[in-house]
């Protein structure tokens, strides 16, 4: 992640904070898996696996958790 | 989701918040898998199956935890 | 859903809560797999399964955990 | 659970409401297997499968976090 | 775990914390399988299986969750 | 865990606290599996399998959470 880092949890919209939730979910498997030659290759099976897309989808909600809590759920922008 | 986004996480009721825990949930996958060619032939496997279904329900319970508490649990609607 | 639906995360009681939550836990799936035939059809299954009674009573006390933050943990009643 | 229901989450001691949170963790299971004949059987698979104990021993986990922010996280006792 | 018992959920430092959350993670199993021995062996197993460590450690940050806010994150002792 | 201990929650930057998470995760597997020979034996494993590295991220993601509301979410550092 040194391309990037985690500067900051607020983001202007809910969408901006969706994607901030992915860019962390996939953060957590860099650090693991730090090839993307490999990463590579493994998306190609669980792209196709629905236990693989729903557990994916699991770990992006509970840090869009973390995010909307972080942006005040965006009540300004309301 | 182009052809959506997401603009607020506000809502009129609970239930309106539902649905839109279900939106976040399918967000998920649709950003890992873009194709609404294979998300629909995954779909007929996994929504036969029990373990699926529950791991589905999970997700959208976590992605609701954070519309309720956006939406201050809707209280001023009771 | 439509036979219902979910007007309000506020109840009586603990008792009533979970209740609530277990209600939600189901929309989860019923949203999945509309069919009530696949529904039971699929419980014939997991009921017996103590892998999937397991899980689902994961689903459960998450969206427990919403139900009585809601309800603010019915501290008034006590 | 007519026998016991769920009158309040407010407990004296935090061991009393980690025992609040395995039996909401029995009730998620209750609901969903009234038979206690069937959960009987069921019990003797799963109390000798670590993955099982695991996977119960997070439902207990997540009902503990409601319990303890039910109680304040007990502060008053210490 | 009559031998110990719940009696806080503060601790002095987030290490002893961690140690808390840990001890709760096993209180979870224990309810379930009371047996020691069942338990030694059962150990032998998961110790190593990825998997298993992956859900313990997953056990243990749920409940590490839960102290950490009881110990409003041992703010004071920054 | 002697050789680094957890002295602090606190992180100066939202990088930092997922630096932070990450540990934790891998604190919750030492103290099950204290031998660093089997765990370097039982990476090699996992870190080619695409549900390991989810369910790793999700251990992950669970951490940042609590590391990141004990930073207040960063909000000064915006």
């Amino acid at each position: 992640m040194a391309d990037a880092g985690l500067h900051t949890l607020q983001t202007s919209t809910p969408q901006e904070g969706f994607e901030l939730a992915l860019k962390l979910s996939r953060m957590g498997v860099k650090y693991t898996q730090p090839s993307a030659e490999v990463r590579d290759r493994l998306r190609k099976d669980y792209e196709d696996d629905a236990d693989a897309l729903i557990a994916t989808s699991q770990v992006v909600a509970i840090n869009f958790q973390t995010i909307a809590a972080a942006n005040d759920y965006w009540r300004g922008a309301r």
